[in-house]
C-alpha cells in the first residue's frame, strides 16, 4: 500500500532544553503517538527543539507549510525560557495581544500577586481561538492550524483529550505475527504482501531474550485486508517458522475511543 | 548566559513508522540525550520521521546544513521499509556501492542463504568511512558528518558508545533547587541569574504529588558559577520557599565517563 490515506497530516513540536539535555524524559510524544493512532489519525513528525526563538519560529513555519495540524508542547509558563506563544505569533506573522479571557483566568488565580510574567501567559497571537478544555483547566490557544499545549504531562494530556476528537478518522486494524525467521530471508515476501493487499507491513527484529526473532505487523484501515495478508503470509512460511500469530481481526476489534 | 558554547552542534534523526504510530516507544532519543550530556556535548535537535524516502532525504539535507554532526537511528535492515542508507547517499549526492568489507560480514553470517536484501545492508554511500564498533558488532557507516546507526536499542547503544568520545567537550555541573514558590513570582529573579552569572537556569513546575512546586536547575560548564548563582538565588528567597537544595558542586562532581 503506497498511496496516502488522505487524512490530516499532523506534526508534534516539543519545545524545551530539558528534553534535549536529558534532564527530563519526554512523555508527551509517546502519548500523542498512541492516542492519535487510536483515533486513526496520522502523526507524521515529532521534533524536539530548544527554547530558542529563531529555532522555534523556523520549525513552526516549516511545519505549518508541510502539515495540516501542528501541536506544540512546552514553553507556555511565566519564566524567561517560556517563549512559545511569542514564537507562534512570529511564525504566523501576527502581533501578540493580552487576551481578556485569559487575563481573567490569570488574575483570578494569582490575585494581587499577579506579575507581568504571569500576564505573558495570556499574551497570545492576535486572532487566536480559545478552545474550552473542561472545568478547572485554562482554554487551549489555537491559531492557523496550530494548537499550543503546555509541557507538563498531566496538563498536556488533559488539554490534548479536549481536542483529539477533531482528528478522528476511523481506526487501524493490526495483527502481529511472531516469527522464528531471519528478516532478510522473508523480506521479499513481506514487500509482496504490501504490494498485493491494502496493508502496511512492518518488520521488527528482536534482540535476544524473546521466543521469536522477528515481529511482523500487518495493518490496515479495514479488517479484511489484514486477515487476507496474514493468511497469505502464513501459507508461504514453513510451520516451524511461525511462533505465534494474533487472532483474526473483526470490526469489533476497533480500539477504545477514550484514553481510559 | 546567552552565547553559544562553541561546541559541536549535534542532531539526532530517528527513522521509523513504528515510532510515530505508537507501536514502539523510542528509547534511543532519551539515551543519546543523557549520554551526550554526560560528555558535555550539545544535542540540539531530535526528529522522528517515517520510512519515506523524500521525507528522510529532505530532513538529512536540512540537518546536515544546520548541524555539525547528524546521527541517524533505524531503517538499516533488509526489509522494504529499510531505506536509510539509500536516503543518506541521496542527501549527500553520492552513489551507493556494495562495500566489500560489509559484504564479507554479511556473507559470513548468512552464508549460502545470503539474499539480495541482505546485501542491501552493505550497500552504502560511496566514500563512506567504516568505524570499528568492537568485537561481534558490524562497523558503523559514516559519511559527511553523518553516523548511520540501527534502530534496535541494544545495538544502537553499543554502536553509539563506540563513537561518543568523538563528541566529548567536558562536563556540565548542575544543582537543583526545589522550591515552594510560584514560577511567575520568581521569574524575574531567575532571568536575572542567567544574565548575571555564566549559567543556564531552568524552571520546571511540578504537578501535584511532590513536596515542592517548582524545580529550578542551575547549570554551567564550570562549578563556581553554579554555586554563586545558587547562593544568590537562596539569598533572595524567603527560607520557607526553599524545600531542598543540592549540595555545592565541585570539580570532583563530573559525571561518569561511561554508561555503566
Amino acid at each position: 500500500m503506497s498511496s496516502s490515506s488522505g487524512t490530516l497530516k499532523i506534526a508534534l513540536v516539543l519545545i524545551g532544553n530539558e528534553l534535549l539535555s536529558g534532564k527530563i524524559v519526554d512523555e508527551n510524544g509517546p502519548y500523542v503517538a498512541r492516542r492519535l493512532r487510536e483515533v486513526g489519525a496520522d502523526l507524521l513528525r515529532i521534533v524536539v527543539i530548544p527554547d530558542d526563538m529563531d529555532t522555534i519560529v523556523e520549525e513552526l513555519k516549516r511545519s505549518q507549510t508541510a502539515y495540516d495540524v501542528v501541536i506544540t508542547s512546552g514553553g507556555v509558563g511565566p519564566t524567561h525560557d517560556d517563549i512559545t506563544l511569542a514564537a507562534v505569533a512570529k511564525a504566523c506573522g501576527r502581533k501578540t495581544v493580552l487576551d481578556p479571557v485569559l487575563e481573567g483566568f490569570i488574575r483570578s488565580v494569582f490575585k494581587e500577586k499577579t506579575t507581568a510574567d504571569h500576564l505573558r501567559m495570556g499574551t497570545i497571537p492576535e486572532g487566536s481561538d480559545l478552545i474550552d478544555a473542561g472545568p478547572s483547566t485554562w482554554p487551549i490557544v489555537s491559531i492557523d492550524g496550530m494548537y499550543i499545549l503546555p509541557g507538563v504531562p498531566q496538563i498536556f494530556r488533559k488539554k490534548f483529550e479536549a481536542i483529539i476528537e477533531r482528528f478522528r478518522v476511523g481506526v487501524w486494524y493490526l495483527r502481529n505475527v511472531y516469527l522464528n525467521a531471519e528478516e532478510g530471508i522473508i523480506a521479499q515476501l513481506l514487500a509482496e504482501l504490501e504490494d498485493r493487499f491494502e496493508v502496511y507491513v512492518g518488520s521488527y527484529p528482536i534482540w535476544r531474550g524473546a521466543d521469536h526473532r522477528v515481529r511482523v505487523t500487518v495493518e490496515s484501515r479495514r479488517p479484511a485486508p489484514v486477515n487476507q495478508a496474514v493468511e497469505t503470509l502464513l501459507a508461504e512460511l514453513a510451520s516451524e517458522q511461525v511462533v505465534r500469530v494474533d487472532a483474526p481481526v473483526t470490526d469489533a476489534d476497533a480500539p477504545p475511543t477514550s484514553a481510559n
